[in-house]
């Protein structure tokens, strides 16, 4: 799936959907109904997916975090952050922009992630 | 580089690191520690995302939605499921395929998912 | 409000209500949709509860820690176990049995809780 | 010794230990880390709750449902509200101040809790 950029072609879905017919859009339903709701949509498919987690149950854990990764976007989306923002923090402590082993061989021993 | 490149590759960093030295490496202390540990980091990691997402701070969340996002895919990990299995449901709902318009021309109107 | 036992009296209520008819009860329709559900609804209102305590709302505060009360009796109640089985726990951890200073007099000075 | 005095005599405890040297009690150290720290570790007990439950450990279960309560204490302790509150939220729900079945008889049919 190179080239196929999943993240930002959802990004750019949920940000156009902002603007959407709530009656017709879940996501402008839920920027309608405001930002406690869409923290507290985040909360139940982080819930839903540790319990589908502790149960191993792969399915279930597929689909509970795709709805976890999807409302964390909507949350993105509420503040206009783009996913390149949350991307680019996780290639900052992965080194993963092509020059892992330089990154690496210069990271901080005591860097708390790895 | 693509989001899906960035995760696929931190998929293949995390990967490596479930055989590594507990004491060097922040992944391996995970997998060391267990899946009930990994479910507590990602609940924790979700309900920081919440509070940041509340208090309406930027960096904040940016910071804890990666941290969200990097132990939701060492949960992944743990059960060796690959991103891709994400993204391909996130695809499956959303059309995201290069094929939106004929799909949405043919989802139906009560999709869970607008 | 002393000798009014309200969590225990609740407890009997919740014990009551496993049997009722779930088209008329709240709790019993709790139990018939089972343990997940149950789950789903305490991790539910801990993040209400978390965004209420965020926002410093009183009222809210107090409804949503209600709600999360109530939902953690539920569950206590699907195992069959008494909130007294609770409230000795932090008896024992805060010693409130009328032997306070004793207790902490021979308290564990490494004790995880005060 | 009734529910509500352990309960109360507890948040007498969290009280007066607001006051005191956080590096003796573990209650100042949680007021001196302020409400976010207080917030988050409310919210880590309720998932370690739902990891438990899901496993179905009584003992866990019942020492998690130990933290969550004692946590939710603190939090109210925060904002100086009595668990009193709480409790009067409880009964006024479930009608459980002697008058249950008067209460009962005048519930309104569309009342969310039972």
């Amino acid at each position: 799936m190179t080239a196929n950029d999943t993240l930002f072609r959802l990004a750019q879905v949920l940000e156009m959907r902002k603007q959407a017919d709530p009656d017709k859009s879940y996501v402008a339903q839920l920027h309608r109904k405001g930002l406690d709701h869409i923290l507290k949509k985040l909360g139940e498919e982080a819930i839903e997916t540790v319990i589908a987690g502790k149960a191993g149950d792969i399915d279930p854990l597929i689909y509970e975090t795709a709805d976890l990764w999807f409302h964390s976007l909507v949350l993105l989306s509420h503040y206009n952050i783009s996913p390149d923002a949350i991307l680019a923090e996780l290639d900052r402590r992965f080194g993963l922009s092509g020059l892992d082993e330089k990154a690496q061989r210069h990271s901080s021993p005591s860097s708390p992630r790895d």
